[in-house]
């Protein structure tokens, strides 16, 4: 059976202001040092699905953005351009319908395309079970990550311990939300529970009938552009269809609801790099526990992050700090704070000044 | 009889650091926003001493930037320059021996060029009580500030609450080094200590002799100049002579020795400016207690100072913070650090960073 990757990068990253903005999102941000996020999550499963296989599901501030950045082996038509945010459900039924069309039945593979993976051989080995695993059955595969603290800021997945499928792949009880800190260190010691990567593996028949079934206004209404996709119109009635679409996410509209839904946990060394403070997860802290990208001078600093452009960064007397410096604007703030950069983007577009958004 | 201002700018400002540096030094920044800090040290004493009556005593590094920035009242040929650091006694007796040389005696009012006093007027009211002293006694005259808080940072001066001069001329019994936080709290409750400002005003003839008498090691080797000065060989008479002289301070030199020293108390609202946490002494704080001269954007911060060039500058979550960015270069260090600034000049020095001194 054939194998593809759907790949959604319509995200903003305003956590990761400034480095990323409006014009400059995470996934096109070279965060690694190796390449831009997105072309990371295409080269990471190579081996397992073909690149020109490759679906990107964007929108259209960012279609050209990932045109300019995107892997030669990624073909450009193989952009699919959502005329409106409606959240990650729209998107795959989107991305479902015109792999049928266009191929027949298959593997789908979607990935979120900002996150970060340091152990690359471990989640190809993860991801080739999860492929086989969905040609094989009418599951709905997703990939877990072992918890590695009571993070309060992942959704978490409770599976049943019972191994049906063979080792190391389980039967999903529950998708729970973000938790709070004493809920998710009861996750966490109880061993039944694992990160929510938004990895999620299934044939695109499978797909497509679980659209039915339980989206069913979000299936009648986006069926109808199945017969002009690869015609002239495509686009149009997609502009005409997709505003009109359910807001809502592929965790609460299918997942939850699903009694059909297997679990591989991975360990791979992931990440979502959801702030500024995940930095520490991609690079090594030096002697005093500092990640430092930038020409550096600290004195007595310890356990922070150091982001700058071209020029000098000097500290004393500092821990726990984020700073990026980048050529038109500065942030600082404590690590414990660094999901709160969202509010800083708030205030700039409270105050229109969109030059820095 | 004629009065005369000597300034003394010859002080790096390393503390200041990024904004001063050897080409930028306190004295010739804008900091208050109204003129260059030597300049408004100037125009304090407007009405008390003539502004052509300036001299100004720096370093070869600064005489251009001086030059260059100087109030166009004060002749240039008023600028005295040292061949050699050597602290304060032999900067002043240098310009002690070129007032005598060229106008007689006088009442000579030394400054440091590089402090702040937001009450101008009741800065005169006591400088000019303090010259009319000099002028009809032949003490050494100190101005003492009246401290606000047991500053650790300050020398102290302790004087006698017997006034044989009149209301609020003191003797002075003792100068004190900086004392750590107990002893300063002891110096407040006492009501007998006054903090050490660096202002002195007392006759030419008057120092001189305490040079002869105190400094006569200085004294012996600079009076062979004295019949230089006006001349061609001025300059190359100093350069040979003055590298040669004692470094020491005027406090220790001669104020710590002398019984003659009366000190006017001061409340005027005097700042060193020494490192970037007096600029609170300087500007008013906003309603979070954030002093900002800068393009900024600030959720949920306290009591920080936030100085910028161009460049945007956006906190979350920060108290008690210092963030100054520049063209070329960012600090960010806790205001009880502030002092600790001179480390990172240190280190760029011993990395041989030219470009950032």
């Amino acid at each position: 059976m054939n194998r593809y990757a759907v790949i959604m990068a319509g995200g903003g990253g305003t956590r990761f202001w400034p480095l990323s903005r409006q014009t400059t999102p995470k996934q096109v941000l070279n965060i690694s040092g190796n390449d831009v996020m997105i072309n990371e999550t295409i080269k990471r499963y190579d081996g397992i699905i073909p690149f020109e296989h490759s679906f990107i599901v964007t929108n259209q501030v960012q279609e050209k953005l990932i045109k300019d950045v995107l892997l030669e082996y990624v073909p450009h038509d193989n952009i699919l351009v959502e005329p409106a945010a409606r959240n990650t459900a729209p998107c795959i039924i989107y991305a479902a319908l015109v792999l049928m069309k266009k191929y027949g039945d298959g593997v789908m593979c979607v990935f979120p395309s900002d996150h970060y993976i340091t152990d690359g051989q471990g989640f190809t080995n993860i991801l080739e079970k999860a492929a086989v695993l969905a040609e094989q059955t009418d599951k709905l595969i997703t990939i877990g990550i072992k918890p590695t603290f009571p993070s309060t800021g992942y959704g978490y997945i409770n599976f049943n311990k019972y191994k049906p499928y063979g080792e190391d792949v389980f039967e999903v009880l529950e998708f729970v939300e973000k938790p709070n800190f004493d809920k998710a260190k009861q996750y966490i010691a109880s061993g039944n529970y694992l990160w929510n990567s938004g990895m999620f593996v299934w044939k695109v028949s499978v797909i497509i009938e679980n659209f039915k079934r339980f989206l069913p206004r979000i299936y009648d209404r986006i069926r109808e552009f199945t017969e002009f996709i690869g015609t002239d119109k495509e686009k149009e009635v997609l502009e005409q269809i997709y505003p009109t679409l359910q807001n809502i996410s592929i965790d609460f509209g299918i997942m939850e609801r699903s009694n059909e839904v297997l679990v591989i946990p991975g360990d791979f060394g992931w990440n979502d790099v959801g702030s500024w403070d995940a930095l520490g997860a991609i690079f090594p802290p030096d002697e005093n526990g500092n990640i430092v990208r930038a020409d550096y001078v600290g004195v007595d600093t310890k356990n922070c992050i150091v982001y700058g452009s071209g020029r000098l960064i000097a500290t004393v007397g500092l821990e726990n700090m984020i700073i990026v410096n980048t050529d038109d604007a500065l942030l600082v703030c404590p690590k414990d704070k660094a999901q709160d950069v969202k509010k800083i983007v708030d205030r700039l577009k409270e105050e229109k000044r969109t030059e820095y958004l």
